[in-house]
């Protein structure tokens, strides 16, 4: 199962964040697209072949500190076919560097279509008598709002194939609470409630840790809702956005963990991958970038340490 | 303002149904499927094919009749890259006949990802200064559960582009209700909620003949919750999926109908796409699957006009 060597990880690594990759057009090294520009003209091949490069760098960067990467699979939707490919590459190549993968897709649909999406991801894809492993994420965001039928397919596969999910309880962006934070007749939340049903849908897939497959999203930017949701899941892993540029602090995030000091993966993305451009790394050369990152996330493992208490890296 | 134009279409035609392009490669004739896994092997790329020669077809034999299409991205991204490169062919090759294209995606994601879907769904991505249209949808489905900066930077291009949303507000699947009908203490259901956000989004986008560019997506299996949706969108226009295959029945349909016996488009996907299944059209020979759909839409459209009380073509 892929929540316990997940979290094994964290353990050898002493190391509970996670590098999300949303590599960005206009945030890249200026010479990586301006090589990517030179080979494919102004295609959507050529973004594509700039973001592949890039994730590399910073995966190679960073896969001795942390357990795992998040792609944003957006970015790479967003160029097409290319960009999907890239996509796929770059799941691949952060496999082969020995990272657990998170897949940030957030997809939700009805069951049927669910499962085309979880065969996908995080399962097979027969064509013929062929199997294929279409994109391989380890882990993947899914959304609960269409209820039970629509994540199911995805808790198949991850019975079947070992895989994890983290559904989205309470997200890190400002209007999060538009419905996730609605008042219930019943006096809680409906990010409780949801709160409540993931724990229903993993109780089936708890791993040699404790830990279920089953994960939540729980954005550091609401530390007194974290808290509560830590009340309805006292066992649950939790993924936590907003750290860094979205503005969560480790006090934030503190208020995340579990009664062993446990139980999260922070991500950062933009604070990590576009290290070179802050001013604190101003020594580091543009050329150097996946160098800056490394220093990004040593500080931010350091920072991170400072909450869970396990200094011996630090 | 694309969701004039859907109303037009709707008149024209008289005929509020959308076709739903949801193939499978089990379901898809076999002959098609044959012929690409002997041009193609046994891969993604195969099922690419097939999806797109199928889609073909199915469009050129509905394009007369209904107003638009709906593919759903699921199936196709279950491919791959293929995959995508043919849900854009779909897209455009409908668009070629004329016909509006609702892409079903259910994207939602913070501000800066949303950005990405947007921009790539119903905008323009731009690379170096050349720009592209990636998918280039018309009408895309949206999910509402991260609130509204997930949804701004789609309503920005809806007003840039001249294109429309679908938002998530009652689902057509069995656990819809999971989150979507929880009781607030205000004594609405989510749903209802949802439905009140939704006017606010759209209330700076409302087209010529009174419909919003921000529309509902409102399951055909719930006709109770439709009529208290109805209530708080008088004038919003509603995506009605469920019908056919998943149960909804042209009275169960009526309930989404607004006081001009308006403002809706049913989805019928497996109904019409799959109809040379159906014993119905057992006289259709499968090479022939193009009039099955053909003959199920006729069918479909007279079942609507019964509830619009449009029957001149009936």
């Amino acid at each position: 199962m892929v929540i316990d060597r997940l979290v094994e990880r964290i353990r050898e690594l002493r190391n509970p964040s996670v590098v999300g990759l949303d590599p960005r057009l206009g945030m890249i090294p200026g010479f990586i697209t301006e090589n990517a520009l030179k080979e494919y003209g102004e295609t959507p091949k050529a973004a594509a072949a700039a973001f592949l490069e890039f994730g590399r760098v910073i995966i190679d960067s960073v896969c001795d500190l942390v357990p795992a990467v998040k792609p944003q699979i957006a970015m790479y939707e967003m160029y097409g076919a290319d960009g999907m490919a890239a996509y796929r590459e770059t799941v691949r190549y952060a496999k082969g560097r020995g990272l657990i993968v998170i897949g940030d897709i957030k997809r939700g649909d009805i069951a049927s279509t669910a499962a085309a999406y979880s065969d996908s991801h995080i399962g097979e894809v027969i064509v013929g008598e062929t199997a294929h492993e279409i994109y391989g994420e380890d882990f993947i965001t899914v959304s609960p709002f269409l209820g039970y039928d629509a994540v199911e397919p995805f808790l198949l596969n991850c019975e079947k194939f070992g895989k994890g999910l983290f559904v989205l309880v309470k997200t890190s962006n400002p209007s999060a609470g538009d419905i996730q934070d609605l008042e219930l007749k019943n006096g809680r939340a409906v990010y409780e409630e949801t709160a409540a049903l993931l724990k229903k849908w993993g109780e089936k897939y708890i791993g040699k840790h404790g830990y279920s497959s089953v994960c939540a999203v729980v954005g550091a930017t609401h530390p007194e809702q974290a808290k509560r949701i830590r009340a309805v899941l006292p066992d649950a892993f939790f993924l936590v956005p907003g750290y860094g540029a979205q503005g969560g602090t480790a006090a934030d995030i503190a208020a995340c963990l579990d009664s062993r000091n446990s139980g999260i993966l922070v991500n950062s993305s933009r604070g990590i991958i576009f290290a070179y451009k802050d001013k604190k790394y101003a020594d580091v050369p543009e050329r150097e970038f996946g160098l800056a990152a490394r220093k990004a996330c040593i500080e931010m493992r350091g920072d991170l340490q400072k909450i869970t208490g396990d200094k011996k890296n630090g």
